[in-house]
């Protein structure tokens, strides 16, 4: 029946046009979601020529969609990393996905140029937001808020050439952990660095180190910047030796630190960190890098990064760099320049590399041939024979009501194997079948789509019966 | 201790610059998220006459941030709603808050003036998602899907002159549930109509009714569009009528009707719809209302709105207008207008108005005055005597890694009066006491927080004691 979708529009509009024709602007009243979808119809309707697009179907450079098994993978790992920031005791905060656009090109440098600008259509100038920092700075700012330890979860967009192939789109969530406030120097530093450990540990991704890889650094340093090899040797000294303790000890020995005063200042904190992160235990996944001064000129405090460590053969499997999957640092002067009086709240924070972890998991996931189930249903309600239909509405209504994840199919007359199919290609457990010989028995049959057994069951026991499977499964 | 922010900056220059100064482009590598934040630093630093802002910091107009208490609300609410969409076999879907400009305003009518278009930096023009359905329709005539039962949680922009006081933004979270596909008559209609009775008793609003109200569409027919009064009452004798059946009976006897063939097509369909809402057990919550028919111009059959019923008293407390908190309908050509080959795929779905039900909850509760947690910390570490930073360290990181959700003050020398005021507070239930006392014996004291009564217990043990108590509680 082709036209079935066309045939009720007309009999509907013939039945009421015959009644009542009210005024549009009632439709003001309507939620808003669907009349406007509805609107784009009559507008095809009156444009007949404009039925097939004159445009081509995609989604914008750098942007994707995510299909129901990319959702499912994702909210796994959100689920893990959400999980873990409130178990820090952080408060949940969302924000407008557009600020002021003067507030954000104040706040990026040379980036400003990444920034997405909203079209000047009147009232305010916009920008989509660049991070997911800036917005919580002038959260502070604005309130007043002298101390907050605050999560969020968000997309951000940066008009980047995307190297898709990499991971990296224009489009993209940020999951972010901050600790602003006026506290005692390298605990709240200590409790991020806590943090990376619990989320990449909870992701299961395999080793990983918090620190930057040195070579990359000193490629750069030799051939780009053009640094005498042995000069850059001999800092690479210091980066070479791993574990934190026993390098802080060292810098203590270097007459060009040990020298200067608030050099001196520096170490000690930095010694304090460490025996913070003892007393966390995880000083074996912490290697401090002196690479990471990198980030000095923009940090007002330490900064890290945290890194997957492959197994050659892992490398083998996934040949992309993957870069880091989490970092962070202290930033206590970004707040003041958003209050009026330039008050100081001095920030440490850390961002997990959602997008990458995902990427990873994603590939992996397909290297296994791992199967992603992208619907919960956990019944679903077949017949054997024609005409079933009000019995089987009669029972997937019990089994919505009850709680039960249950599917049933939206035809009068469905096929019984093409219902079974449809729950193995789907996973779906359970199947509760509803046919002559069951109804005259006062009985359903319960199917397990594993082991394809079946068992009658009281009608009236029917979701006791499904509860005690679910339970036990 | 004022200049701590600033102090460790120096210093920590000090200590690096005396190293290594290596290539900014390494920062490309970082994890995009703290960087630039940081770069701002510099950027303020390099610039101090900026150290204090010259704009008004504020949200954009028709935007707002969302506090971590108006957060756990909108969480909570949310999770009513996706659960009923799982619990109906919905698969998740993710699309980009962005899509090429022509694919949208083709595709509003008049409504395209209030789109949010990107400024156009170079490449396409792009504008920011006007609802969740078109986004839908885009997906699958893009990936040729014939058939898909979706939902999509996410926020949408519309620029209109916004009425805060009536919890209407230009940032706005939708939540659509669709059914595509080519199916038998109204069984998937039912459905949407049977998710928003699940969602709204859920969500325990109240009473709900799924219709519109006459007297505003006689109102208007009346005053705005001149109708005699007889003609709008005699239409108003049927919408008077609630209980739908009734009704479609009437409707049959109706000559004006009867004698149209097609009109008798869309009443059998009626009459269908009315037959399996009778099995999934909400006629009495479904008041079909001819006043409806003013989505018709717009809708391909079946739409629906969902309104909460005030008693007088509560209309007292809630004057405001709440509208309509869920709205639906049937929308058979609109994928076919991004189908190169204008194929067509029916569709039929719902949105909930959880922006007004927010609003709503947020209302009741403040009436109410309750007090909401922002936090869901269950144990908070405390000291009473100083230099027990380690101690609690040690301790806190044990409670972390069992998954027990804690806090500790960021002080080397807290005092525990504050500490104690802190959780009472916060909501914390348990505290967690250690001092010289308690590491002398071995112990560790539990306090209640509720009963400010306080147990030892041996330091080993303390884990399972703490699981224990949470668990009874």
């Amino acid at each position: 029946m082709p036209q079935l979708g066309l045939l009720p529009k007309r009999a509907w509009a013939a039945l009421f046009s015959q009644l009542l024709r009210p005024p549009p602007s009632a439709c003001t009243q309507a939620v808003r979601g669907h009349s406007q979808v509805a609107e784009s119809v009559l507008t095809s309707q009156l444009k007949p020529h404009q039925e097939t697009p004159n445009f081509i179907i995609k989604t914008p450079k750098g942007t994707r969609d995510f299909s129901p098994q990319q959702m499912v993978v994702r909210e796994k790992i959100l689920d893990v990393v959400v999980s873990c920031f409130k178990r820090h005791g952080a408060q949940g905060l969302d924000t407008p996905a557009f600020e002021l656009k003067e507030m954000l090109t104040e706040n990026y440098g040379e980036n400003s140029g990444l920034i997405y600008d909203l079209k000047d259509q009147g009232g305010e100038l916009l920008s989509l937001r660049y991070d997911l920092t800036v917005p919580f700075a002038r959260y502070l700012a604005m309130n007043k808020l002298k101390k907050m330890k605050r999560y969020h979860v968000g997309k951000v967009w940066r008009r980047e050439s995307p190297a898709i192939v990499q991971g990296r789109y224009r489009e993209f969530c940020q999951c972010d952990f901050d600790i602003a406030g006026q506290f005692d120097p390298m605990i709240p530093d200590a409790e991020c660095l806590k943090i990376i450990c619990e989320i990449l540990s909870g992701l299961q991704l395999g080793n990983f180190l918090i620190k930057m890889p040195w070579t990359d650094v000193r490629h750069e340093m030799v051939t780009k910047k053009g640094l005498a090899p042995e000069v850059a040797d001999r800092i690479g000294d210091y980066v070479q030796c791993h574990g934190g303790v026993s390098l802080v000890e060292q810098l203590f020995q270097d007459p060009r630190l040990s020298q200067n005063k608030q050099a001196l200042e520096g170490l000690r904190d930095l010694k304090l960190l460490f025996e913070y992160l003892t007393l966390f235990g995880i000083t074996d996944k912490i290697s401090f890098d002196l690479s990471l001064a990198r980030g000095l000129d923009y940090y007002t405090g330490v900064i890290y990064e945290a890194v997957l460590l492959q197994t050659p053969a892992q490398a083998e499997e996934e040949p992309l760099n993957v870069g880091s999957v989490a970092a962070g640092g202290r930033y206590d002067e970004l707040v003041a320049m958003f209050d009026p009086k330039g008050h100081k709240v001095p920030c440490v924070g850390l961002s997990i590399g959602v997008e990458r972890i995902f990427y990873i998991v994603e590939q992996r996931m397909k290297a296994l041939g791992e199967k992603i189930r992208a619907t919960e249903t956990q019944v679903f309600v077949a017949t054997p024979q024609k005409n079933f239909l009000q019995e089987r509405l009669k029972l997937i209504a019990e089994l919505w009501d009850a709680g039960i994840k249950a599917e049933m199919p939206y035809k009068n007359n469905p096929k019984l194997l093409s219902q079974l199919h449809y729950c193995e290609n789907t996973g779906i457990p359970l199947v509760v079948i509803i046919g002559e010989q069951e109804l005259k028995e006062g009985v359903v049959k319960i199917r397990s789509v594993a082991s394809r057994g079946e068992v009658a069951v009281k009608r009236e026991d029917l979701v006791t019966e499904i509860q005690k499977r679910l339970s036990e499964s």
